[in-house]
């Protein structure tokens, strides 16, 4: 059998770091998403990017399936190996290689999380500022090109990875983009290797762009008596060019979840929560300004945090209400949707989403970034019940079907993974077939990443 | 001959809109570039996205080569036709479509120039803020990923353009992004598309993302004793996190220039130009902030500009130091070049470019992006004098050399066209060829801009 002979191969080149242990193989299968288990058949550990390029060139061989594995975290099955095949977990590839601290970038290797990346940086003055939530690996986050809370003033991952070291599929080590600021040097290959999801090469190093760690500080959350309401503050605010750090939503029913996990007290009803940075007395003044927009539009409750314990508080409390929400429902599978709208049109998705999962029966509340037009409902179902099975998706298809009819996306940082592959065509038209010619012209034997993003059985 | 039925076809379609008369052609042979004119066979003005579609399906019957056409204000010759052909001139399509003041985003049509988009947004509160000198036209700027003296604060065109409408070499119409501030939906051909010179297919609407205009903008020229202690500024000024709007170097060989044309009497050493926007105080704080930091480094001569008109006189000095440079060598050809490095290395690299300048006996004055470490010489040359002519390739060839060694790039926002081709290889080794290998999946004819960018004869 040609997996065996294949086993045997990266045996040669990863001693022990190949594994078929059951056990490993299992927590492969996985990720923090609702899909089933898919096992690899096998999982590598590299250390070297030569490695990675040998691994590759076994796969090619044998034409066996590749994945690529950070830290299990993505919701969308990107992760998981529906046709089995090699997982490459580069957990031993984590390390720092570069500070360079006057031009603001740092190069890593993909397996570093991005709480640890931020320890590293933390007496450089400087950080990273990419949060998807999760301790994410780089090259996970760059490959699902993730965003999170801090978007909305420091840009998602196509905006702070520089440049990339990639290994193709027939093996070949490739380098994209440079330490410069920008450059007009032909095709944007880092961009489109960001956002591939491991379906083109995979990635084996990473430019990141740097931002200063902020003089000051301030995050706040503060209620308003309707999502309307909250959505106009938010659009005044960026209207004025108010430079938020952060701007998050939480709808009244995640309040509830948050309250009974946290042990605070917010009225139940929907609020945003807020941080600035900035010079002290630039984020004094942008808070006044915030809290004249809000006064505006009927908002209260206004408490400041500016200490950094305060300020964690709040954040972990933002963190943690997927935990919160989920244990409304003890034994729930927790359906996460991600779509993505011009933000003048997000009240009006986020509403009739609402009303939409308050017929279905199934607690679903919401959250996002609401700077970016990007919201999450959290539906949590029986996954043992055929019907609310049926019915969670279709609630899932309504909101995707809402969100392409005015102008947004299936997914604004989730990826497409097997979740939303129904959903490309829907999207993207022809040009979903100009995205199967750039994956047959670098990846002829479909071996990166099979089943998922591209059009299945061409 | 093919090309004369090639023409009877675009007649049909076009009728008086196709033409070869020999002014057409002989006006659509040259860009503000120093390569010899480049006629194409044919020039057409289509009016509508379906008809860009049908001539593409014919250039694409007939094999015939298709270059777009915005101003004609490349520098690199991109928009010039070394093998003839059709030149699709997009003055006809110049409309804006959309105007989304909530979501500050604009839908255009690729020949209209951004101080006419800017005109047409006057009244929203809203401008459109990449500026690259030249009133080019946004299908241009999209198509060399454009950038200029605001890319510090508000990107590249890599980061304004939202979504994309393009016509593909064999008549398919696709639509890339969407109008959601970001998404994780697949491959980004939005950026695949910005910056591939029109070797890709031909883009025939923008969706191109707004800034507020600012409150309050203040803008300043200093003086540095020499170029070292004007880039230390710079990365101090980075490093603390003020939001500059713009900062220029200019050496003093440009200002002897621009004193010379603009009757100015600026001390004849290097100087910065800068400017803030934000709120009243947000702008005082960042002056003041500012102008300690340039007396940390001995910088002098300070005098703000708040007034619009006395700003508008400060930056028409900078975008005319072109014209003014080039009056030092009256009849002489200016080879532009435009080398980006990560900007701890960018006084190293000045400094060494201008002592090769000197060497060289040819007149180099030099000017830039200094905030993103991109700069440009302006090689005055006797275009008749043959060893001259060697000369300041050489010189633009070292200049590469240094920015590639460290770590920088060969064009930060001119793009390659035909100038910077025999750079790509050492720039992107491998990477080259998988452009190649994405150009082949889309453009299997080779007729889309041929002799630029790619691999030639392949």
């Amino acid at each position: 059998m040609t997996r065996s002979t294949a086993f045997d191969d990266l045996t040669t080149v990863l001693g022990q770091r190949a594994t078929r242990s059951k056990s490993e193989l299992d927590q492969h299968a996985r990720s923090e998403t609702h899909f089933p288990p898919m096992p690899p058949d096998v999982v590598v550990y590299p250390e070297t990017t030569a490695e990675v390029a040998a691994i590759l060139r076994i796969c090619a061989t044998h034409g066996l399936p590749v994945i690529g594995y950070g830290t299990g975290t993505s919701l969308e099955g990107q992760a998981q190996a529906p046709h089995g095949g090699v997982c490459v977990d580069f957990r031993l590839m984590n390390r720092v290689l570069q500070v360079n601290a006057a031009d603001m970038d740092v190069v890593v290797q993909p397996g570093i999380t991005r709480e640890a990346l931020n320890a590293e940086l933390r007496a450089t003055g400087l950080f990273f500022p990419v949060d998807p939530g999760a301790n994410a690996s780089i090259g996970g986050m760059a490959s699902t090109r993730a965003s999170g809370t801090t978007a909305v003033r420091y840009g998602t991952m196509r905006d702070n990875v520089l440049a990339l070291e990639v290994v193709l599929a027939d093996g070949r080590i490739i380098r994209t983009g440079t330490r410069a600021r920008k450059t007009a040097a032909g095709y944007d290959l880092t961009a489109l290797f960001v956002g591939s999801e491991g379906t083109l090469g995979l990635i084996t190093e990473l430019t990141l762009r740097l931002h200063g760690q902020p003089e000051a500080t301030a995050a706040a959350v503060c209620g308003f008596a309707d999502m309307g309401d909250a959505v106009a503050a938010v659009i005044d605010t960026i209207q004025m060019g108010l430079p938020m750090a952060r701007i998050e939503f939480i709808d009244a029913a995640s309040v509830t979840a948050v309250n009974g996990w946290s042990g605070t007290a917010f009225p139940q009803t929907p609020h945003l929560m807020v941080e600035f940075h900035g010079s002290d007395a630039g984020v004094r003044e942008q808070v006044e300004s915030f809290a004249a927009i809000v006064a505006e539009h009927g908002g209260t409750g206004f408490d400041w945090a500016t200490q950094p314990e305060d300020r964690r508080a709040l954040w972990a409390m933002r963190h943690n209400a997927y935990y919160a929400i989920k244990t409304l429902r003890p034994g729930a599978v927790a359906l996460v949707t991600d779509i993505c709208v011009p933000i003048a049109r997000l009240a009006e998705a986020v509403s009739e989403t609402q009303a939409d999962i308050a017929a279905s029966g199934i607690p679903g509340p919401i959250l996002g970034h609401v700077g970016d037009g990007n919201f999450h409902a959290i539906l949590l179902y029986d996954a043992a019940d055929p019907a609310e099975v049926a019915r969670v998706h279709d609630l899932s298809h309504r909101m995707v079907g809402r969100a392409l009819a005015m102008g947004g996306t299936a997914t604004g940082e989730h990826g497409i993974g097997i979740g939303k592959l129904d959903y490309m065509e829907a999207e993207h038209g022809a040009a979903w077939d100009v995205m199967g010619s750039l994956k047959q012209a670098l990846d002829p034997g479909n071996i990166m990443n099979p089943g998922k993003m591209l059009r299945q059985g061409n």
